[in-house]
């Protein structure tokens, strides 16, 4: 569907997930016929380097996708609302970053290592929707063993960085390091509150049963991709100061029986993860070790004590949450219809 | 037991744990004749102020506890393990810190809000264990939903502060901030590996089931404190870039059953809390808030949505590390036996 070397488009392009997009388009040689920078009409007509040419950032208006076969969106739910359409109208095919069309029953949701079968039923330009980053990273890890024993129960407990909120969040992170550094009061522009040294429930909203947003997302997107609604999930989302990788703290109960070591070596083979669960040198998942890289990170993997042998496990993860918790996460969606296209 | 102006003496008291423990004497007006300051024969010599005046920190040694009604131990295990004992015999009571004696079925191990009944029974100088930290945080929320409809399983992720492994480690946190600013390299003494802006598993030795020390603490501290063996218990236990104050997700299963709305009637009556639960405007507990009070903060009362109504309920807790996870919680066991005498 899409040519071997197709127009690509990003929408949001100057923000943390849209430089994320461009310079992993770089990094994987991603095959391009060129690409076009959008953007807000405020940040338009800044210049961003790649491949050793500079482009110039566009205004999004609704010629913005002529001549466009990919058009990778992470500008926000409501740019997406409106312009995704357009989009797949003028004959693209849509990768959305954003929250708005996950939950459609219509526009698939995907995570190559997944459920990246979902995507070959696709044969026309319309809307991939790229899950939330806590689910994404989560699921990487966990799906291997629900594809092997069936997953019963998740209990999960997040400790997100900045960048879910985007630069700025990263850069009020690191502004107040330095205004404590300089005893000055800190900035708390994006979260209104102190957040280095500081941990918080996660900044969306809080429903009437009590769970933010954000655990909604990991729980309802979670049955859409296993395509399992009887699966049981709580979650409790909560922001750390670190700059760019989420960690997650992971319980599972099975429906069928695990041991500890068939856990083990179903991860250590499934795609997309690397174990770093060194229990002598005390060396587990951090996220400055997820940072930059393409795996989910996993460690502190053990037979949960709590449960009958066989029935739990616990881990600990960490994934960038600008790459595959969202960037990369979307080109790998993408190559999937440019490898199709090759083979052919 | 005590007189009622004891002799106090303070061992490890110019560690992180004991300089509060010092000030917490002072802000809760605990009744003494006198304090005695005991360290390292490094530490020993230094002056320290108490209520304006000067007190001179003295070697320990085997005779330090002559005419000491109460000693405070927070020196560490190894200390603990040869003191202690020696503090009794010159008829001491003994409230020590460390790990050393928790588990000993002859030693009482008490949070006062969780079994300070056990406290009832003791008519001699002896050892009391205060417990690990992360432990009595939990204990202290989780304990009154214990008590109401017994609670069959606990599932703890936690979010701990730089301060459970000592003053040198929050100074470690912020000369890395510092370093960070200057763009110099971290030093990385305390924990071998960057803090600012990272998280990584709790830094105790991992034993060969992968559950670390502290967690180990956690499932067999509670067992004791509540006299049930049955409860199953599993915990993550991890460090993350704060200060002074734990915080912890917690997920309960409960033997029988309970509303939100019940559970949250009993947390707002039970001791040594403060709920902290502002759905609207997103405010639930955050360790800068914990840090330097007395409560425990509790928030993110939810009912589980991954387990039947009433089955089970989600928690987020913040408490101060130095105070109620230690110095604090070993003042109000001494207070127990003060106040008996006083009221005789």
């Amino acid at each position: 569907m899409l040519p071997s070397e197709p127009v690509v488009a990003i929408v949001g392009a100057t923000g943390a997930v849209g430089e994320e997009m461009l310079s992993i388009l770089a990094q994987r040689r991603f095959p391009m016929q060129s690409v076009k920078l959008l953007a807000s009409k405020r940040s338009a007509g800044s210049v961003v380097d790649f491949r050793g040419r500079r482009l110039l950032v566009e205004e999004l208006t609704e010629d913005s996708f002529d001549g466009v076969h990919l058009a990778l969106f992470s500008a926000g739910k409501t740019v997406s609302k409106q312009y995704c359409p357009i989009a797949v109208q003028a004959g693209a095919l849509v990768v959305d970053n954003s929250s708005c069309f996950r939950m459609d029953p219509a526009v698939p949701l995907v995570v190559p290592e997944v459920n990246g079968h979902v995507l070959d039923r696709i044969t026309k330009p319309c809307i991939i929707a790229n899950p939330n980053c806590s689910t994404i990273i989560a699921l990487v890890a966990v799906t291997p063993l629900h594809r092997a024993v069936g997953v019963e129960r998740m209990v999960v407990s997040t400790y997100q960085a900045a960048s879910g909120a985007g630069a700025a969040a990263m850069k009020e992170l690191e502004t107040q390091a330095r205004e404590f550094v300089a005893g000055f009061p800190y900035t708390t522009k994006i979260f209104g509150r102190q957040y280095l040294f500081n941990v918080f429930s996660h900044n969306s909203a809080v429903g009437e049963d009590g769970y933010n947003e954000e655990e909604k997302k990991l729980l309802n997107e979670t049955r859409k991709m296993w395509e399992d609604n009887a699966v049981r999930i709580t979650a409790t989302c909560v922001r750390v100061p670190t700059l760019r990788a989420h960690c997650e703290s992971i319980n599972l109960t099975f429906r069928g029986s695990l041991k500890e070591a068939d856990a083990r070596d179903i991860l250590a083979m499934a795609p997309g993860v690397k174990i770093v669960d060194d229990r002598t040198a005390n060396k587990f998942p951090e996220p400055i070790d997820a940072a930059g890289g393409d795996d989910v990170l996993i460690g502190r993997i053990r037979a949960d004590l709590s449960q009958a042998p066989g029935k739990g496990i616990d881990l600990f993860v960490a994934g960038d949450q600008l790459r595959k918790g969202a960037a990369q996460n979307a080109i790998q969606i993408a190559e999937r219809f440019v490898r199709v296209k090759a083979a052919v």
